[in-house]
């Protein structure tokens, strides 16, 4: 008997993902899609690139019979998330997309997010849901808060670093080009095709973006002590695909050798060979995450690039990723899907 | 036991994609890869999106025991195909994605390839591998010429509407506009990115593409007299799909019925409701075709538009569905991949 | 003194571009530009490309004092066009780049636009813009209703041949490839760079494009006779440019030798060599047409391509290649700037 | 009567960018333009969008009478450069696009381009093209050796900071996005479209880059000791622009406010209000360069991003306002084209 899956948020592009990745799930079954503003139409029509699938049409959240879900990706707008997942049944798992269940602290939400949140009781509850790293947490968990995409890729690079007490916290630099697809299906004229093809520019700079709550909470987690990194993102003329160039202070080849004992048994992580580093276009529609370290000219300096697809690892890979472990199926169920090039 | 398969010339972008597609095939095993002029060096090298696998290094073909292979993919340029394939032993499966040994006829080869076909024993031997007109010739074959990539857009078209005799012969035109991918990896000023990018040009304009051989060889033969389209490509500023606007006279309606009754039960095979017509980013990494028909505001004229990956269904994704027929599996085993967008 | 010009729409792209040509214009100096929603901003900060430039502020319309201007660019969208030429005053030099007044049939505007034209008088008065073809006209107009982007490639390629009966006037299919910009930089989902990059796909097929009033009206007048093309426009992964391959039935020589002999005079269309064929790319940013002819395999068939880019040519170079034959000015100035490749 | 200019190396895109440039300057006249391999073709055959203009066909480098020749642009690749000035007549100006002469010392250049300089004498008479910094030098030079594009934008954004002693020396990343025309026309595997498009990787990581020849002089000049940089370039998916994400140890409203004071009559760098920054998108095809300067949330630290056309200010632009100074001219004459976006 397949697990009966609902996707709430089913008409963004992590919805998509989601349900592409199903596609080929041996155990999951989607029994519920819902998409407020397209309620009513097929999903075939929405993203016709899934048309070939029996799918359930999209409805409203509340024509959902919640009890025949074993489990939900809720894959909404942050805050709107909260008091949906808020109205769910409590004994229904959830796998939260969203920003709304990252940060543990109700005061670090209200800075980041700028208001209060109105479920502290489940913020409290949710588990942090990068895998690699919460993995028994994550097994155990009812609600499980996926990782940000950017806070996802600088992790990937930085987590092992940190915990082994190898790079100077004070001086962490991120410098990361993202896709556009992590900016969602919203009509917006920053967003155009006219607005962003052939060029970049930085956005969110000086320590504003809200991944960087994630970062914070996460990286002085890790090191014991208050750690704030720089972080600036980029928008890159591409779909998909993060790249997260990292400056650290500390020994490039202990560095190497800390990221490539901390992933040798992740099936989704490739740590590779030391003075190489990888591309977005690798990586483009897998859940797999390449890491390069090149130690620079001027010792005790490294520079780790992390790449990683923002859709697939970056949000519905992961969030899968998660769900195999909470229905108690092998973490890579569905997930081996070798990256498309060119 | 798995199929044990081997897969020449493996460093081109057609060799890269059987790869990418048989890493999630349940019951084929890649035994021997080749490449000639980067032999020795590891896949994951030559294709980073590959380097998660567990893979046979890159050999020279004379390296390869053929005895323990059951079938190969040839994906080699095309008059170097001739004599690699005439030097195989002869009960060894062979699924070619090149073009020698597509057109049944010595004359035709050439008369569109500008040079003497050297090995006519095997052109006769082989069995044209557009799946889905030749399936149980497919089953049955030893060797199998995968159509070309256009010429398969094109065929998807109007196959059955030659066979029906819905279309007037003398006045079909096939404008189709393919991605880059299509041109291989070999470089060249004019595949550069710089040159290609942020724009679009016509090649092969006015009856010299290749891909009319086909045409001609199968148009002709369904039809039961000589027919020539016209047949213009053009470059897109893409690297995946193929989208083939095909003009032709003929009741609109009546097109669309035929179509849709001469796919109804083809999995792969997706006829749009009439009045609408597909995009190349919905089929993308995917081996399916989207079909559309529209009806011109003159009467009695159409407008058939195909739509289908170069790369997937346009040559390796057919490619492994002619292996699985050859091989005695269900046609669609490791192919259902949904497309990825965006 | 300088000519004093207006640009009314100045925050969409052709209003841009207006702004980008005239900014090195040696006789033109702008001195309103006008944006409803975006009024009392800085060009600098709607357009930063444009930042160095000193420009008058974003007014609204009725801002304008008209009386110390020469000649107003009308850069709104159709329908609301209307109303506001109608309020201008009736001395103004108008150069319109909306459809408003390109079809000079009421009822045309009607069917094509689907409501009444409500400035009739106007329409009456207003000169079609390709100024090849219209130049006295435009020299002593007062109101220059620029031609549609893809009614003008159209045009360049069609109007000597069917003028001179060239070619078989029920057998025209103009296949159309268009960057995104000519959509427009109104938010919209369907414009997304996640929607539109790394593929394509056709809209407004089988005779339902607005651009086909123009086809229409204009080579009906030429024939005299009613003429009907076919006219399928795709949308291309680029910001810029138009390609648009005509399939004609006539002598491919006397084709090339048609339009060779027709353009020899005009600074902005290039005849390429027969059998070669132009590439968007080359036009980017420049005011020029390239055209190529190339004849088919099949007798008395012959291919047409011309290109040009949608800003320039399509609609803001022209529009200023009339205003300069409306106040006199030599025809080129400010236009003969260098297509920008790569 | 016009300055007779020859362009050596105008096949590249470099070359083709001079003539561009050249082609609305006013008083500069292209008498010859060589091109060793496409020597005997027409420049509008090797460059469509120049076909307009009037220009010489293509030569060999010694068919050129250098007599009648009152400046050269040398867009040769490095290390040929070197003899082909060393063999030109001693009273030429010259300005020179490529490596070969940027570097005063010849130990440096022999660290950076790993072989001794042939032309030491020549490389201590050479003056450093960036024209805002070396204006005197320049009038008054007979041989400007123009800055890299990648060491230009970084100096653009550090220099005035270097200078007035307002950021840490030891602690400079320079993390670049650079288009890919700066990597020339030449056809190799990883400059194709398909290997490209779609996604982001760095390149000459870790303090290889020889950029890093030009930093280090220039730096170390200002700052009266050895100072070196951080720096990684990554290729961008576009085909012009870069972009600098600066990140220094400094206050940022005292370093915003020396960039402003320091730019402030420069007709062609533009810096953007406390808190903006720019996007290559705005630079496109225009000579200018945008600066914008964020504070971290951290004290003391600052994001300065500086954008420019990597063909245009990074290379063509600046050599042409370099020969407008050495030729006695107005520096901006013929540069003042607006960007074209989008």
């Amino acid at each position: 008997m397949p697990h009966k899956i609902a996707i709430l948020g089913a008409s963004g592009y992590t919805g998509a993902e989601l349900v592409r990745l199903l596609a080929t799930h041996p155990t999951m079954e989607i029994v519920a899609l819902s998409a407020d503003r397209k309620a009513g139409q097929d999903m075939g029509s929405v993203f016709p690139h899934l048309r070939h699938l029996d799918l359930p049409a999209l409805v409203k959240i509340d024509e959902i019979d919640f009890s025949a879900v074993d489990l939900v990706f809720c894959a909404l707008p942050h805050a709107t998330t909260q008091s949906v997942i808020n109205s769910l049944p409590r004994d229904l798992k959830v796998v939260d997309l969203s920003a709304d269940f990252r940060l543990r602290d109700p005061a670090a939400y209200q800075k980041w997010y700028g208001q209060p949140h109105v479920a502290t009781e489940l913020q409290a509850e949710a588990v942090y849901g990068l895998t690699e790293f919460y993995r028994d947490e994550i097994r155990a968990a009812r609600l499980v808060a996926c990782t940000g995409c950017n806070a996802a890729t600088g992790q990937f690079a930085l987590r092992p670093l940190i915990a082994a007490g190898l790079v100077d916290l004070d001086d962490i630099i991120i410098d990361l080009k993202t896709g556009v697809s992590g900016a969602g299906r919203s009509p917006k004229e920053n967003l155009l095709h006219a607005e962003l093809s052939e060029g970049t520019h930085a956005y969110g700079v000086g320590g504003v973006h809200r991944h960087l709550g994630e970062f914070d909470q996460e990286f002085s987690a890790l090191a014991g002590r208050k750690v704030e990194v720089q972080f600036t993102p980029h928008l890159l003329p591409a779909n998909r695909g993060i790249l997260a160039t990292v400056y650290v202070k500390g020994d490039p080849a202990a560095i190497h050798a800390e990221l490539t004992s901390a992933y040798e048994a992740e099936p989704f992580v490739q740590v590779l060979p030391f003075g190489t580093h990888p591309s977005t276009r690798h990586v483009r529609g897998g859940n797999f995450v390449h890491l390069g370290v090149v130690g620079d000219r001027r010792p005790d300096r490294a520079i780790v690039i992390a790449a990683l697809d923002n859709l697939t690892k970056g949000s519905s890979g992961q969030a899968l990723q998660n769900a195999n472990l909470m229905l108690g199926e092998e973490e890579t169920t569905g997930l081996m899907l070798a990256p498309v090039f060119p």
